[in-house]
């Protein structure tokens, strides 16, 4: 018998979590069984206990794959750009790019957030955190000195990360604009959304009449 | 025996229908059993039978029931305004208020989207058309001849709904904004996004540099 090297486990690995990935999505975290994994990845139950030893460490290691490898790639990539627009549509490139090419992961990333348990859900946390981070870094960047002083910061991040999470939901090839172009456009959009022009800000219509309250 | 009234089956068809979107919420339709609706909602399976044959049916009437909601009290209340301004404000408002007060059905609306079959997912599908038709000329109007003509009205559509859909996966009550100063907020960037400041558009940064691309 082979003696699998790590170059053939690390392979392996990858196409268990990607196939994992898969199948929670079609059937949900909660509906598939080791079983199930087993015969979706043509990976023998005593193989998948090679490399996890619950359904929760798989679930664990596929968030944390995922969240790593775009905090990863972000990292490098704004690290060739000092332009604070140019940052911000590195940020969305990178988000819209991974999830319009992994849509599995974006689903059990954002339905399955809830069914991992301590510590793993706490760790995961640690790297969104991270992630959170530097988005909200990059935007302050942009915004310095310009920020619609009405809009709350969190909110506007969030509405960002909105955006560009629910692409994956009704993004389809080529109906809708390619990664490329739809950041162009969510950049565009959220910039001139949260920001100044020639000094003057847009006005929250913050009220509704009052005919449309008395409900 | 007691015969019951009409109003008591439509109070106990909607007592069902948002205890079984908790429950689908936490552990998925796949994951959800009818032995666990009916222990869920304390009604037997004879009982939960009266009111659908299937968990296909519960799922579509949850959907259904939902949706229908939204587009009618969103239709009643565009109904008292001609602003267009105002209009936009509405169809925020109505749907985030729904949401961050029923966050077990966004989560069964927005998960469980594919787990419904045919000819239900069919009915589902022709509401939220109707729901994105409704959506899109409330936009149509508010943009009229001001709609920076770099952007997809798709896109830019569909990035208010990506807006106001992620709100549930992170709004904390009593931290963040209430649903009322959060349409204000998630409106003012919408709106000042997608339009011309004094004629002005923001220009859509299309192009990353070449070093960046170079992966």
């Amino acid at each position: 018998m082979a003696v699998p090297t790590l170059r053939n486990t690390e392979a392996k690995l990858q196409h268990i979590l990607r196939v994992s990935a898969r199948t929670f999505a079609a059937h949900g975290f909660e509906g598939t069984s080791m079983r199930d994994i087993s015969k979706a990845t043509e990976v023998s139950l005593s193989g998948l206990y090679y490399y996890f030893d619950s359904k929760q460490r798989l679930l664990y290691l596929i968030q944390k794959d995922t969240f790593t490898f775009i905090v990863e790639r972000l990292q490098e990539r704004l690290a060739r750009s000092d332009d604070p627009v140019e940052r911000l549509r590195i940020l969305v490139q990178n988000h819209i790019d991974y999830f319009l090419s992994h849509p599995n992961e974006m689903k059990v990333l954002s339905h399955e957030e809830e069914a991992l348990e301590d510590p793993f859900r706490q760790e995961i946390g640690t790297i969104k955190r991270k992630y959170f981070a530097l988005a909200r870094k990059v935007f302050e960047e942009v915004v310095r000195g310009r920020l619609n002083p009405l809009l709350d910061e969190r909110v506007a991040v969030l509405s960002l990360f909105g955006m560009m999470n629910w692409v994956y939901q009704w993004h389809k090839p080529g109906v809708d604009p390619c990664a490329d172009e739809l950041t162009g456009m969510i950049v565009g959009i959220f910039l001139h959304g949260v920001t100044a022009t020639d000094g003057k800000f847009m006005e929250l219509p913050n009220r509704v009449s009052a005919e449309v309250h008395s409900e």
